[in-house]
């Protein structure tokens, strides 16, 4: 038996060059790759894949940062253990630790208000505006005008959607701003936790494992979108009931198999697959140096600052983890540009296209000037953006970060809405209020002024000139002492309170870190709008220059697919492991690897019902008749990035079979240039899933919800 | 081809368990193990394979740390790079970097003398000599009576067996003092370096790598044993010529191949397998956690300050590279005792041992006793190693450490010859000079200081009574500017020239080293009387435990191999990759992997020269037919530990086919249990080897010496 796999895994793995397919797709691309798409066994129709109107895309939401899927008709959504981590840790205190115990409501009247700002966008369009936001946007503004034009266009667009109740829209440029696309989406306000299981099956292995591969964590959880009796969307308020999505994801019955079509739909963050060579290799000299360096001893001040405070150990978890998390990812993608020579990639792909640039006057005169001036746009913000990381240290000061938000929110509201800056209209005052409410569960004043204090050191290595001189002025007539000792935004109420007092009575405050906030103000301005300036010519530069790119690809029989910012995509590909020299990863996990692994204690540690039932091979119906056991989570050559997080992972009927929720180490460079031979999605098995539901934590309630029989 | 070959490794990966041979054995053990030798593909006679006067185990040698072995007529010894590390550490400087660049002498006359110290020791005989160190050793002695007459049994041996001429003789303890053996080996003093890749071969992978599969570093270099004209052993001296082994390893030329079996003669250092269940929790529950900590800081330490000062660096690389090594190694071996639950195995194997003793009374009345003290002795013991890490420490300061010798040397030469502690007799009187002389390279007196500091800090976390007041008191009274600035041991002539001067006169001396070696002097003693009497109950009683073990062992069938302890051992195996769930490594990395880690910089660097010849596939007649590709590592199953490195990998008719060089860190914990689903030996091929003499470094003297025709 479990040789055939063996030879099985042996024989795709040699092909897999041949099936696997790059590529973060909008929708509206579909119908482009209709061909491959059915040459790489979907089922559906390409045009249904990609229609926003029907399942399964219309069953896809975003949580703002993670990926998830409507898994019921009552609302259930189903997403990663990590990315409802947060709303865990909101609801743990000391004597009620849901992060180690995992948390399973019994009834709807026990599901728990996620963590403030928590939200469910469900995707309802996507459409290109592009002609809209170039209305007025001529050659002849300089840079800080086209920037603002840009953005009021961007606002107008938005405003003009959201005029819809309940819907929050954004738009978003393609290609360095060569096109934009309007995103709609339903916004849910309403969250709540219905289930995790226990940190040991959903963190299993913890830092150890993380990035890597064979991989046992069961990463999923489940939230439940709300919304007021009459179907609007409002916040959370006891008398709201289960929204009732337009579809949701029917969990596949039928076995997935090494070799099978899967696909991943939900919203990848960021990529730079498009940056020019000059831009990358700069990152990886400079950036990423100092950012490593920063972050590396962010966590080591934490870790010191709250050893020992079991208080402070829980309201730090959360940032604690994405800091080790982005440590970690920064050292693979160093190491992974180092494998597959990204510099040189980027360096022959950049010479290419401008010999092909140069070789025709025609395309001289449309590209030669927007690549002359984009490289040296180029040279001009490399240094602004090692200088940036540093200076952005003080914003781990959360009071600061607060004090800021508030006054700025102040400023703004001097304004017409429309001319606020985006984060401070109108729409953004329940997002601002929950986002000042959340500092209460991740602050202790003694950790906080550590982490300044750290912070303020980098801030000095900046040249003077670059740095923001009334702000060190006054923290160094106030001094921490009093800083920390008189302030009272630690209060959160006192806080919050702040939201409605226009900006003069910030002027006048005697509160320290408004003061602080209010001596920075002017500075920040003017950082700002240099950074405008920047922004509105780089856009100038780079959008024609990508579509000097677009056109070279479609030159060459290529589709280019636009780098990931936030929006839905889909990606597709196989379920398959990889080899390299000394080395095969096959592509399921198992039961079997679990309790090899496990230890009891530290980050191998499920609990003791799961092992005991693991070892006696209780796997019920979800066990694989193939592979002789239950597995538990799989490689696919998917290709996805942070925000992809909790995405579904769809068969080729577009079957709930699982969830991506991590890439491996060597494959994190991925973000910079893919490679079918190195880049593997990790996915938890639904059939891992449901076997947790069932035999460990007695979900039924939610299984019979998903339609799942038991 | 390669799918072939993955379908071999399947199906051997799934037999593997019913191959895999725990055991180091003695070469006396030989005809015990004769049928399974024969069984798992010896093609020599098992008796010849145990008979020291014969090939290959009298071409087997030590380095003392190492193992090594003849490869030529003349005296020529492969190693591992790794092993003659100090040699070419010892021979660089700013300007001649044979770390980087590596080293190979043109002639005899361009051979280097090696790191002082440095010694070849050819295996020569390994005899029984448990009945004359029990004589006089009675129930009725005390702990210290007990240690000073099997002591003083064991000089007699060694001083009767040093009669002749250059002969390093040694008895040791097996089964914890249940079996003695005396191991004479022939001194080689004049050892010079012949031969060492670049470091981007040799350390290929560097710290990343260690202990990982998949490996790529060609860990080997070449030592030649020097002599004088007339054959005698003698230090250093142009007039030298290369020593004239009887018998050296025939290079293989037939190919070794997955499933193949291998064999590995060396010294291995330490193991402990047969400590007590209560000795390993303890060792694992607390001393591993001390030293770990200790270990961290040292190196952290140590990188500090060498920190932008390229002749620290160099100084320290060596002390550092150990460091480092061993942290790694001891995280492994706590992750790896979790992954095996050692605590759990070694309380059920404690458990049936005990029933069994239990279970008779004539047993009950041999062993009872013996194991109530043992229990009694391991829990006094546990804490003296916890105490006796942390005092250690200040060992890390070399000028202390050279001032306690030094006067530790004067006070033991106030004693006739035999009487001396080990290691201050007159046959130490060469290798102590050497220790004295080595501090030269690897002594700075500001790094130093810092690690000195840090060791007080450490040292003074022990209780007031286990430490050494009046040595703590010399420290405050003279405080670190004087010590450091006043000393006049940082010069070797004037180091070396106190070992020749009375006790006396270090008494009278104002050098604050020495100062501090006299004020420590009674207080060490005092220590060690009390750790020799504990050491002398442990003796009687842990040995007379294993006494039950072995016959407990004898009546289920099984032979039971002692402990490592540095003498010579072989081991057996086969060339075989493992396999996990999600993982499977294939048992030989190759020229492509190699290529595919390249990066040109840091730990994977290997010289171009290397790079384009492997990228040209010109691997000359060193490639094998069936990988289709030049190996590089390969995997076995032979069970090795600490001080087999270097030892020479054979195949079934006893030719070199490789050096073993590392374990992998999830199998580290085979010093205290060895699992063979889970341990495996990792080797440089010799194909790899001769490729790199041929066709990177143009070592055609060296192979045309070995037999390897061109």
């Amino acid at each position: 038996m479990r040789h055939s796999v063996l030879l099985a895994s042996t024989a795709l793995l040699l092909a897999a060059p041949a099936w696997a397919e790059e590529g973060m797709w909008l929708p509206g691309q579909t119908p482009a790759l209709g061909d491959k798409l059915k040459e790489a066994g979907l089922e559906l129709a390409p045009a249904d894949l990609g229609n926003l109107k029907v399942a399964p895309l219309n069953a896809i939401v975003s949580l703002g940062g993670c990926s998830a899927s409507f898994v019921s008709p009552e609302g259930l959504v189903a997403t990663n253990h990590h990315c409802v981590y947060g709303s865990i840790q909101y609801n743990s205190k000391p004597g009620q630790d849901y992060l180690t115990d995992g948390f399973l409501a019994k009834t709807y009247g026990d599901e728990l208000p996620a963590a403030p700002g928590s939200r469910i966008y469900v995707i309802e369009d996507l459409r290109d505006v592009t002609a809209a936001m170039n209305k007025g946007v001529t050659t002849k503004l300089s840079g800080i005008e086209r920037y603002n034009r840009l953005e009021a266009n961007r606002k107008a667009l938005i405003s003009e959607c959201e005029k819809q109740a309940n819907r929050r829209c954004d738009v978003r440029p393609y290609f360095g701003g060569q096109t934009y696309f309007l995103q709609q989406q339903l916004e849910i306000k309403d969250v709540r936790l219905v289930y995790a299981p226990a940190g040991g099956i959903g963190n299993f292995g913890g830092e150890t494992d993380n990035w890597q591969w064979p991989r046992h964590t069961g990463d999923f959880g489940f939230y439940r979108a709300y919304v007021a009796p009459d179907g609007s969307s409002v916040p959370y308020a006891k008398e709201n009931v289960p929204y009732k999505p337009k579809s949701w994801l029917k969990i596949a019955d039928k076995p997935l198999r090494e070799g099978d079509f899967v696909m991943v739909a939900g919203f990848p963050g960021v990529t730079q697959r498009h940056w020019t060579a000059a831009e990358v290799r700069h990152n990886f000299e400079q950036v990423y140096a100092t950012d490593q360096q920063l972050r590396a001893d962010y966590s080591a001040a934490i870790e010191k600052a709250v050893k020992g405070n079991k208080e402070a150990e829980i309201k730090y978890a959360s940032i604690l983890k994405g800091s080790d998390n982005y440590k970690k990812k920064l050292l693979g993608e160093i190491a992974g540009a180092d494998a597959i020579d990204l510099l040189g990639r980027k360096d022959r792909a950049d010479a290419e296209f401008r010999a092909w640039v140069a070789a025709d006057p025609a395309r001289t005169k449309m590209y030669g000037q927007a690549l002359t001036d984009l490289d040296a746009l180029v040279a001009e913000s490399n240094q602004a953006r090692v200088d940036s990381l540093r200076l952005a240290t003080i914003n781990r000061a959360q009071l600061l970060t607060s004090a800021q938000l508030l006054y700025r929110w102040a400023k703004e509201r001097e304004k017409p809405d429309a001319q606020r800056e985006p984060g401070y209209q109108d729409r953004d005052r329940l997002s601002m209020r929950e986002r000042l409410t959340q500092v209460e569960r991740r602050f202790d004043a003694g950790v906080d002024r550590v982490l300044f204090e750290q912070a303020l050191g980098e801030y000095a290595k900046v040249a003077a000139d670059k740095r923001n001189a009334p702000l060190e002025a006054k923290i160094a007539e106030i001094r921490m002492d009093r800083l920390y000792g008189d302030t009272r935004l630690g209060n959160t109420s006192e806080r919050i309170g702040w939201m409605d007092k226009p900006a003069a009575e910030f002027e006048a405050s005697s509160d320290p870190f408004i003061q602080l906030a209010v001596a920075a103000y002017p500075g920040q301005k003017a950082d700002e709008d240099k950074a405008k300036e920047r922004a509105g010519r780089l856009q100038a530069a780079r959008s024609a220059v990508m579509a000097g790119q677009i056109a070279f690809a479609k030159e060459q029989g290529r589709t280019l697919y636009p780098d990931a910012n936030g929006s839905l995509r889909f990606t597709y590909g196989k379920v398959m492991g990889k080899q390299r020299d000394g080395l095969i990863w096959t592509p399921f996990t198992t039961a079997e690897g679990l309790v090899a692994k496990q230890t009891g204690r530290g980050e191998f540690d499920a609990p003791k019902a799961a092992i005991d039932k693991l070892k006696a091979r209780d796997f019920g119906r979800y066990a694989d008749a193939k592979l002789g056991t239950l597995p538990v989570d799989f490689l696919s050559t998917v290709d996805i990035t942070n925000g992809n997080s909790g995405s579904a992972t769809l068969n080729a009927r577009g079957e709930f079979v699982g969830l991506a929720f991590d890439g491996t180490l060597d494959g994190v460079v991925s973000d910079w240039s893919y490679d079918a031979a190195i880049n593997r999605t990790i996915h938890v098995d639904s059939r891992f899933m449901l076997w947790t539901m069932d035999k460990v934590d007695g979900a039924q309630r939610l299984l019979t919800e998903m339609g799942v029989g038991q």
